[in-house]
């Protein structure tokens, strides 16, 4: 295998978070279901601004969030994602490159303009999501360099990639580079209601061996096999995935490899696997409790 | 008098404030001093922004600030200051309406970008801004808006005002119809650079009643009167200026009005003095201990 120059590089939507507190009642009023991300339209975003109280801007993005944490960590991190040549998508490139990211995508010049996701934090803490995918959309199969990819230990991506039209043809491209190099491909399930937009998708890709790593909490679990009980969704899992992460909130995480596929001693095993109590928010290695020991 | 529609008033440099931790290395290398405000043009800002850390945008502004404070108090509350029609503008506009100020300055469609403040902060919680004052230089006369101005009980001015070149004419149309329509106006001092930059004109303005309340720290004091003695100081600005509150961090806020203008019963006269311990940040009316009767 070549020498990566990359410990993991990150394929996900480029956002950036616009935040506010608000209420229960607002929620309510803009018919939001609390705790979930939805995907919202260029009127639709205008609209909640203008409703919105004063907000707070930061660079966000689910992948692109967790390869910053893995560059505070100390992994030489690398990241794809389409932002417009905008003010919001130099700010989304500052940021991700001052953590520290490799961050070489070229900007939209024309299109939509840098995704935002509006993000409303009610006094309990919870919060609620709302994704105008703008630019993001615009991640096409030509935005995927070869080199970054083939020199990547672990390629990265979020389920929310399913979303944008091209990204999906995008991300095959890159896991097929990242396969022929001998790179392993993780994929995170994002949020329940991605899983039940996408399901047989996912599976399909898992399945298939597109995957080799599921990164899953227990709500997206029970989503890709559509049961209430975590057990059953367990079994069916380890009987698809190659190796699948499972955050449970205060309960820690579950980490398995297939068995069928015995390769606790091949390439990409090199894992050290450990449970703590996590805070159940977030999906950085640190937060899930694994940390790769190539890292 | 005729009604008013505000309780209060500010014209100031509309800014969004780029917040980033650093440490006192960084501050050495970009020959900063720490916890004081310089001006920077667009190539120091393209420079400092590549240098700087992963940051957090958040709408600021000197007297933009005071005014969302005010408002959040329940005070009637206005402002008036540019931006461009560009995504920072926005973000600016939307942030001052959503705090409930009324904000109807309408955006420059050309020229330089939405001003930026980039703010420093040090793990010893000093703050170090470097401001590009971008579309901030064009706020003109023509932006003032006469039955606004004249429908503000009080208006409130930013010492920085007078960086942006045309800024001050603009203040001092401002000023004029304010005094014609019987209204008060009120400058902060902003900070001491800012007053040995402009000290000739502030006194001159104090001093002809143009201002009719002064806000000032303790080395904002000094720097007006160029002493280091604050009875000296005190004494100084007793003589020039009508009314006065001078923030002193531990030590509370100190307020008179000149005996010799005996304005305590006339009109503008209103407010409830009192003493008390401040955080010494800030010049919001509640941390200066000041706060109008009739607001």
């Amino acid at each position: 295998m070549a020498a990566t120059r990359f410990d993991v590089l990150g394929i996900g939507n480029a956002i950036v978070d616009v935040i506010a507190r608000t209420d229960d009642a607002f929620l309510a009023k803009q018919k939001m279901r609390k705790g979930t991300m939805r995907l919202i339209d260029e009127a639709q975003a205008a609209g909640l601004y203008d409703a919105m109280g004063p907000a707070v801007e930061v660079s966000g993005g689910s992948a692109a969030n967790t390869i910053v944490g893995a560059a505070s960590l100390g992994a030489r991190a690398a990241f794809i994602g389409k932002v417009k040549d905008d003010e919001l998508g130099r700010v989304f490139a500052h940021d991700i490159r001052a953590a520290g990211v490799a961050f070489a995508t070229p900007p939209a010049s024309a299109g939509p303009s840098t995704a935002r996701c509006y993000v409303l934090v009610t006094p309990d803490g919870e919060r609620t999501m709302n994704t105008y995918l703008g630019a993001a959309q615009d991640l096409h199969p030509n935005d995927i360099d070869p080199d970054a990819i083939a020199a990547a230990q672990i390629i990265y991506l979020e389920g929310y990639l399913w979303d944008p039209p091209h990204a999906k043809e995008a991300f095959l491209k890159a896991a097929k580079i990242a396969h022929d190099a001998d790179r392993d491909v993780a994929l995170t399930l994002s949020d329940a209601f991605c899983v039940d937009r996408y399901r047989a998708e996912f599976l399909d890709l898992i399945r298939a061996g597109t995957i080799d790593l599921v990164f899953a909490n227990e709500r997206e679990l029970h989503s890709l096999y559509e049961t209430a009980d975590f057990d059953t969704a367990l079994d069916a899992l380890r009987k698809d995935a190659r190796l699948a992460v499972i955050t449970r909130s205060e309960r820690g995480c579950l980490i398995f490899e297939s068995c069928e596929n015995a390769l606790a001693s091949g390439p990409g095993s090199g894992l050290t696997v450990a449970r703590r109590q996590t805070s159940g928010v977030g999906k950085t290695p640190r937060r899930s409790g694994i940390r790769a020991s190539r890292l």
